[in-house]
């Protein structure tokens, strides 16, 4: 293998290596971000995902040599890092020692299909939720998944994690002017009693689900935008259902 | 207030406490377990749980003394100890410095509301996904939970603080006799493309959704024990929904 080796912890990859994993800025700026770990790398590389810097640690090279070759085939450069210098910018306890540099692939929301259904994301702030709404929405069959700006990154590395690398593979869209709708009729999923039983409602071609805040609930401005406020009837004395539950089951609904 | 005062980290009740943290069975042979934090102990005190005994730092004595003192009526022993101890004893990094011995209260399969609405763990072992099935069960309104032997102790630290309190309202059964059904109708939920849409099925009084292990999915014993093969049919290409997902839909087709 054709390796480029860097040992200093100063070099401007690292840095950028480093400041991907940490700094939703830096992967908004630059357009990229890092995947880490065997799996979700094949995730990515079935997905058609290129690798921009695929970096390899001294260990992995050699201990995970096949599936370096197979990545190494869909990287535009490929780079090995000592050990040490792995640890430093892995964002996992026990690292692999594979990860790659990658190109995100965010849409407009010009771009979304009106015959679609779709997950909208305002301000779910909890990685592990956006992961676990990502891995329900796509195996129950949405179009892909659409964010206001306050939502929580979908390129941080909790967050793909979390998702099992199913963010690699839905369609995400940037919904930026709120004061004008995508062409979907949207439902804002709120924990109030005068609202529309979900379980009552049917769903047709363009639709999307308004999943919000955990704490706060929808943004105003968003459920201004929205068509109508449907809810989870609930019964026992908590508070409110889990983003993620109650994301499942209005899914299940729109969906089915 | 009228404290005991405790400083010796091998005073028997410090290794109670540590002892009822960390061990299954230490929590199973004494039917004691430990609930931390100022809300869970709210929760706790308002559903009628008794204190056996309630156990304070010495910093959450004078900083918690209102919320100390209301728990204190509903405590059979007050102890107060050392920050550095309270530290020692802790399931949590940063302590608030207040926790309750409680007595479990598991009741034998015999008890089970023949009507009613149940979820069956069966060798779910994740506490975060056991504490969430939980809170969607309890505000989706079912009637208790059913556990195998093999499911992960509803009364361990991380279950109950991923239930928010809500494995402290609803009744637990446990179900030793595989063989012999409780009087319910179980749907057992497998990922099988042969089993029976959810959506299609309407769930009558005395039925249970049974939810299996993570990777292994539902035990034999169980599924021979089943009525019903049930599933929530995917589309994406993700293996399997996670299980506080599946459990989300189930839960609520059996309910609604």
């Amino acid at each position: 293998m054709n390796y480029k080796e860097i040992t200093a912890k100063d070099n401007p990859v690292i840095k950028l290596i480093t400041g991907l994993q940490t700094s939703a800025k830096t992967r908004r700026e630059s357009g990229l971000f890092v995947l880490e770990g065997l799996r979700l790398l094949s995730d990515a590389a079935e997905n058609g995902v290129r690798f921009e810097k695929l970096i390899v640690s001294a260990s992995a090279a050699e201990k995970y040599a096949k599936d370096v070759e197979i990545f190494a085939q869909n990287a535009a450069e490929l780079i090995r890092i000592p050990d040490h210098l792995f640890e430093k910018i892995s964002d996992t306890k026990s690292p692999q020692g594979v990860c790659a540099v990658c190109r995100t692939v965010t849409r407009a929301a010009g771009e979304i299909d009106r015959n679609g259904k779709y997950v909208l994301l305002d301000g779910v702030a909890d990685p592990a939720n956006v992961g676990a709404i990502a891995r329900t929405g796509e195996a129950l069959g949405i179009s892909g998944i659409i964010l206001t700006g306050n939502a929580c990154d979908p390129y941080a590395p909790k967050t793909l994690r979390a998702s099992m690398g199913t963010l690699l593979r839905l369609p995400l869209f940037f919904w930026e002017n709120i004061g004008e709708n995508p062409g979907l009729t949207l439902y804002a999923c709120v924990v109030e009693k005068t609202a529309k039983d979900i379980g009552t409602l049917s769903f047709g071609p363009g639709s999307a689900i308004v999943i919000g805040n955990e704490a706060n609930g929808i943004s105003e401005a968003v459920k201004e935008a929205a068509d109508h406020c449907v809810t989870v009837p609930m019964r026992g004395k908590a508070e409110s259902l889990n983003a993620a539950a109650a994301a499942a089951i209005a899914i299940w609904e729109m969906m089915k």
